[in-house]
């Protein structure tokens, strides 16, 4: 059976949903980041990088929250989860999760974890001030070009809704109010009355 | 026929070498960063992200590396540049390829462009200082946990072969010796040692 580690708050949810949506059977296993467990010996055979999410598989582990998205919907064809027969939308999906993963986490990640960009005190806060004005530029970026409505893709619900309903959910913290972007806020509240999404929060 | 927007030095490099890898017809766009051309409006209709890669197909405009990749390797499957057929295998291709756009590429972009992140000189000083350790860091997990050999995958060479080829080239200007890491240092000699590689460096 696929075993999902995650932590609460983490990109991991995204995977989580997907999971639920497939209707994949899946345990998961919660990690203690406020006592670094993502670092522990333990975990570190699992996922050498020390991050979530890693998912466990029959064949081994994967990990990478992309890379698990597009897995899922794969694995579990049934559900749609994305366009697969279609390497061009296939492509405008990956593209989407790419930018999610690489640049819009990224902006979201100098706030809680600056420390892995810079040792001093006086850059880490810097970074940290500075989080609010990219989370924003990376949301006009989204709301402007990249969702078509009214999902992610368009017509149909995919993998990339989790994870862009994943990372909005991170706006209130870096403070950027959600309402700013209205296409963003309202896909937010669609996404999170989907019954999967819900089971997988619970 | 497809249009690659690229710029010497970046990651697109790695789309330009799969294009070649699968004799793909194609054209290119050079854009000069150092007059910011990436920045202009005319590029930003074309990629309002203002980045390289950019590839332009019949059905529009496609950005982001790893997308990019998978999507070469799908439209020209002949050339074998990707496990199409084995959803564990194409996922293990891209873990790799976005543990490389999301964290190594991310920890070379902050000796470069560390005012993404922060305004202050000094926090942009402390960012570049700390580049050779977050590179070091993560070419020892590509070295000891990711790089199979010969080729990233295994027995298979494919696109992640050209993409870490193309982010290990970086490795030098960022203060880190390659010979460091045996393996990546070995993968860079055999990939660009391949034809499709030269061509695209010409």
């Amino acid at each position: 059976m696929l075993k999902l580690f995650y932590a609460p708050g983490t990109c991991a949810l995204a995977v989580h949903i997907a999971l639920h949506e497939a209707n994949a059977a899946h345990e998961v296993a919660r990690l203690d980041f406020a006592n670094s467990q993502q670092r522990s010996a333990e975990y570190l055979a699992i996922n050498p990088k020390g991050r979530v999410p890693a998912l466990v598989t029959d064949r081994g582990v994967l990990t990478e929250t992309p890379a698990l998205l597009v897995y899922v919907a794969q694995q579990f064809p049934e559900a749609r989860l994305a366009p697969l027969d279609d390497p061009f939308a296939l492509a405008r999906l990956q593209e989407f999760n790419s930018y999610l993963a690489s640049t819009v986490h990224v902006a979201h990640a100098h706030g809680r974890r600056a420390g892995r960009w810079a040792d001093e005190p006086e850059a880490i806060a810097a970074m940290q001030r500075k989080v609010p004005q990219t989370m924003t530029e990376c949301f006009e970026v989204i709301e402007q070009h990249y969702l078509q409505g009214p999902w992610v893709l368009g017509e149909h619900y995919s993998v990339a809704d989790a994870y862009l309903f994943t990372i909005a959910g991170w706006l209130k913290s870096d403070g950027v109010d959600i309402a700013t972007f209205p296409k963003v806020a309202a896909h937010f509240e669609r996404v999170a009355a989907r019954p999967a999404v819900q089971r997988a929060l619970a």
